[in-house]
């Protein structure tokens, strides 16, 4: 079994043709981001990846993590690969270099990111969670939390979590009771959290807690969550360690998946309260959280497809080295990558994984245009694709890497269900990425209720015109495999357009039509939105091929992934707008 | 968080319309299978699996089993249930009473065995691979060998094993290479097999292996596979205990699931070789398989129907339960069972349980009338369509399984993600379902080569004829409910038809083909099949409505879940017809 490989020239084709890197490094400030730099860079994660995370897989999921006298320790070897990751500078590729960060895109970021999920899922979320504290103390901190915060954040010398979820706060955080009350300067916090990724954990010399809690006279629900920062050591204004906060690591969850990520109950508080300071105004926790949401959201959808990728790669190489029956064609027995089910399973896991990457990155590089592009306009309408987007990144994203994931189970056959060969354990891990950061249901609502039916469709319209945009030249272009992806694909642009024309014309008058056809709306746009960048990958290998490319089959296998999407996913789509078009029908009542 | 509770209500219905309870009674030897008694039977059985059996299920998983100087101790209190469980007569039921069992027909004993899944599928493990061995002996064995083994294995005093596979032969058992020579009056057994369930265990007295190995002389490949009979302990002529044979467990797998039972790796005749005596003819062990291969499969099917059964109990009582977030219609935050989508996942989860239920005990019903019908024509009409169903039952049975079991999880949130609700578990136990009996992909290989392409889809187009029985009694009910459900059944049934004459017409001259499309057509047969049945029950709960039945709640959730089924699992129908109509298309080369 050949250990995990990062899967360089894949990435780098999609940053190119569908990040339109050259576009990204136009943006102000981006200038270095060339192809040759980024190729590099991705060779260098990889190495690391493969080389320092990949190994230590396996002995997170089975020794997983220890609670004693409110310690926690990782799994061996984890401390000492996370000192190497901060050494060599990772945990800072995309962020402000102002606070130490390299400035590289967030098109580029989310690849590396990718990187580190691929190797080791549980390893991946430190820099995960920590991104998230830099991003929401970068736009939303003091100038006094910047300087004390954000270096040691951007470094990785320091670790962030997000402390959201209580016993009866999951997906309605508004019913949170963590409680947080003025003392001077600062609050204090008392109450308790669960499901805290990184809560308590032995690689970082401090941990800076960012903790939704509500005031004392604060509005009921929504409107009166604050957000504080409450680090595990306080920081004294010069910058040194200051003393222990009241926090405590409760407990660890005992978890299906992701053994080695240290999953918390955190109790703060205990003694006369943990010290936090405000981060926003007071009451505008939730609205400062949405501002981080979107790059958590692409950042999970991504690193189930990471958690794809690699499974994926186990799955390609088994099937090349298991030996097993006569296939049609063959006269003795070979490896079970000739019999055409087994080449189905294996196709379709790719294709899940590459149309998935290719959104993901795609919405990234509409990050970095709503960032930073010149003009106001394009700012804008890159910001209205990623927000209508990132639900899909997220949901479509995690429900193919949990099919991926499983797929490689039933490759394996037998051994895959025994756990030394590993398999299992992805099935394990990326199984959590379907709940956590919205689970996909809530996506599914935020897709239909706040991108779709708030701006009564302006996104989506703008997003189908787009994707109507390769139908010329796919025509142009000959061939069987292009004239089938020209036809799948319009009918599936069609069936958008006319689920979308559907739920707009209804949801006022059925108030139980959103929630019910939502999920399968999700999925409507991601099969599409997928089908339409396969087909802009094709076209792009196609004119890569008429300039004479090097790597031809790479390239026509770009062509075949297309062709394939066409043929097995894209049909779906009639399916699903069925579905839809039936409404809430049958789901608007409890008859169970 | 209830317990099990096993569905006698929902059991006794399709019991009595799909499975044609009436009918079945009618054959000769069942006329004692009256609807009260299955009825009876079933509630016993309901108290015993909940009572007795589903508590050991976490046990089972957390504690898993253990090997010792060769000797396997099953989990805390699993011995002691099967003593229980043997004492109580329930491995009897579904066999011959001349050995002892208590003669119900196979479609009641299939029902009972749904119960012991649902309570502990590890459990059931035990008496299913005893029944393949019973099924093995009844219809192949001596009579020396009925008499010595068939009593103790119909009242499970001693437990039965499958031992096919090895580390080189899996999907392809013609690779096998344990061998086995003639001494005397019986054979020499020799080699290693693995995936072993129960290979060895504490629960019984003895263990009946029935072992495939080879001949010193046998041809190659699976026409020269024998089937020999090797117990654990050699039986005297007179029945009683002789000494131990020369058989090991070497190892327990470390398994994804099930790990309350034992998978061994066993080594056959260390020593001087394990003795054996043939079971059939010499070089007849395949085609010997293959008669309880239907029963083995149909086990399987339905083992993972039961699980979903377990899992979505769970989710709806924690659906009901779970308060978070205000629905749509409501003022106050609620049960999540009020939203839309919580809901859409619940019902497509019941649907999924009802339609592979029905289609598994429709089967089992076939199975009935294949074997006891005085009329030859209707036992062969009956054969065919098992044949027919047995792999879609196997394959749509055991992926609706794990898509059950997943969807709980879901519907759990984090909490599902968490070992200690118990949710994962039966993701985790009921994967394997996929794999054993034959990989799912060998299921659908089954259907496209074995079932439909050899007899020129006679046996489908007969099943088809049945299908398009329903249309005209679907019309006579008024209403949209059963409007819906007709014209998208006919569709699905068109779809069947269309995509059969696709293959036949076209799989001569494609060697790739079948196999390209095997997987898709299975899944189509499969929502159209269930679709069927599903319409069967709402026609069967209208005539009960029509008649005053007692029950009016339980009467209309049946027509309003075929509705449900019509609108959201069966436009996949056209999806399928889709994917298959592309043919081998990108399938045929290896372009990865």
């Amino acid at each position: 079994m050949p250990t995990f490989s990062a899967p360089v020239r894949d990435m780098a084709f999609v940053i190119e043709e569908i990040g339109e890197l050259s576009r990204i490094s136009a943006l102000p400030g981006h200038s270095e981001a060339t192809a040759d730099l980024v190729t590099a860079v991705l060779a260098e994660a990889g190495k690391f990846g493969a080389g320092v995370l990949a190994p230590l897989n396996p002995v997170g999921d089975r020794q997983g993590c220890r609670l004693e006298n409110g310690k926690v320790s990782l799994a061996p070897g984890f401390v000492d690969a996370y000192k190497r990751f901060v050494a060599a500078g990772w945990n800072a590729v995309p962020f402000d270099p102002e606070f130490g960060g390299q400035g590289l895109p967030w098109l580029v970021g989310t690849a590396v990111q990718e990187i580190w999920h691929s190797a080791n899922m549980a390893f991946g979320l430190i820099p995960m969670l920590t991104q998230g504290a830099v991003d929401l103390l970068s736009t939303h901190g003091t100038e006094d939390q910047k300087a004390l915060y954000l270096p040691k954040l951007v470094s990785g010398q320091w670790t962030g979590t997000m402390n959201l979820t209580e016993p009866g706060a999951g997906s309605d955080v508004g019913a949170l009771k963590t409680k947080a009350v003025r003392k001077g300067d600062h609050y204090r916090i008392t109450g308790q959290k669960i499901f805290i990724t990184g809560g308590e954990h032995d690689a970082a010399e401090n941990i800076v807690h960012l903790v939704l809690a509500r005031l004392p006279d604060a509005p009921p629900g929504v409107k009166g969550i604050s957000l504080f920062l409450v680090p595990k050591f306080l920081v004294n204004p010069d910058g040194s360690m200051g003393q222990r906060n009241d926090i405590k690591c409760l407990k660890l969850e005992h978890k299906l998946g992701i053994n080695g990520s240290p999953t918390c109950v955190m109790a703060y508080g205990d003694d006369e309260g943990a010290i936090g300071s405000l981060v926003g105004g007071e009451n505008q926790g939730l609205a400062l959280m949405f501002t981080m949401m979107n790059n958590a959201r692409l950042a999970v959808g991504l690193e189930a497809i990471a958690v794809a990728e690699r499974a994926m790669q186990k799955a390609q190489a088994y099937a090349r080295e298991r030996v097993q029956g006569i296939a049609p064609g063959h006269a003795a027995p070979g490896p079970i990558i000739r019999h055409p089910d087994v080449r189905r399973m294996l196709m379709t896991q790719r294709v899940l994984v590459e149309a998935n990457r290719a959104l993901a990155y795609y919405v990234a590089s509409r990050l970095d245009i709503a960032r930073r592009d010149p003009d106001k306009a394009e700012r804008a309408r890159a910001h209205a694709e990623v927000d209508l987007l990132i639900p899909v990144v997220k949901s479509w994203g995690t429900d193919s890497g949990v099919k991926v994931a499983d797929l490689t189970i039933q490759v394996f056959g037998g051994m895959g269900f025994i756990e030394e060969t590993g398999v299992a354990q992805h099935l394990r891990d990326v199984r959590i990425t379907a709940i956590y950061e919205g689970t996909n249901g809530i996506q599914a609502m935020d897709l239909v209720g706040r991108k779709l039916i708030r701006d009564q469709g302006e996104a989506l319209r703008a997003h189908i015109a787009e994707m109507r945009k390769v139908d010329e030249a796919l025509a142009a272009v000959g061939g069987e495999d292009f004239a089938v992806l020209r036809r799948q694909l319009a009918a599936a642009v069609f069936a958008v357009s006319a689920a979308m024309d559907f739920i707009l014309t209804r949801h006022a008058g059925d108030p139980h039509l959103a929630g019910s056809v939502a999920a399968p709306f999700l999925d409507l746009l991601a099969v599409t939105s997928g089908g339409w960048l396969m087909a802009r990958m094709a076209l792009a290998a196609n004119r890569r091929l008429d300039e004479g490319g090097d790597d031809e089959a790479f390239l026509i296998a770009r062509i075949k992934a297309a062709r394939f999407f066409a043929d097995v996913i894209l049909p779906q789509a009639g399916a699903l707008l069925g579905v839809i078009e039936a409404g809430s029908g049958a789901v608007a009542e409890d008859w169970l």
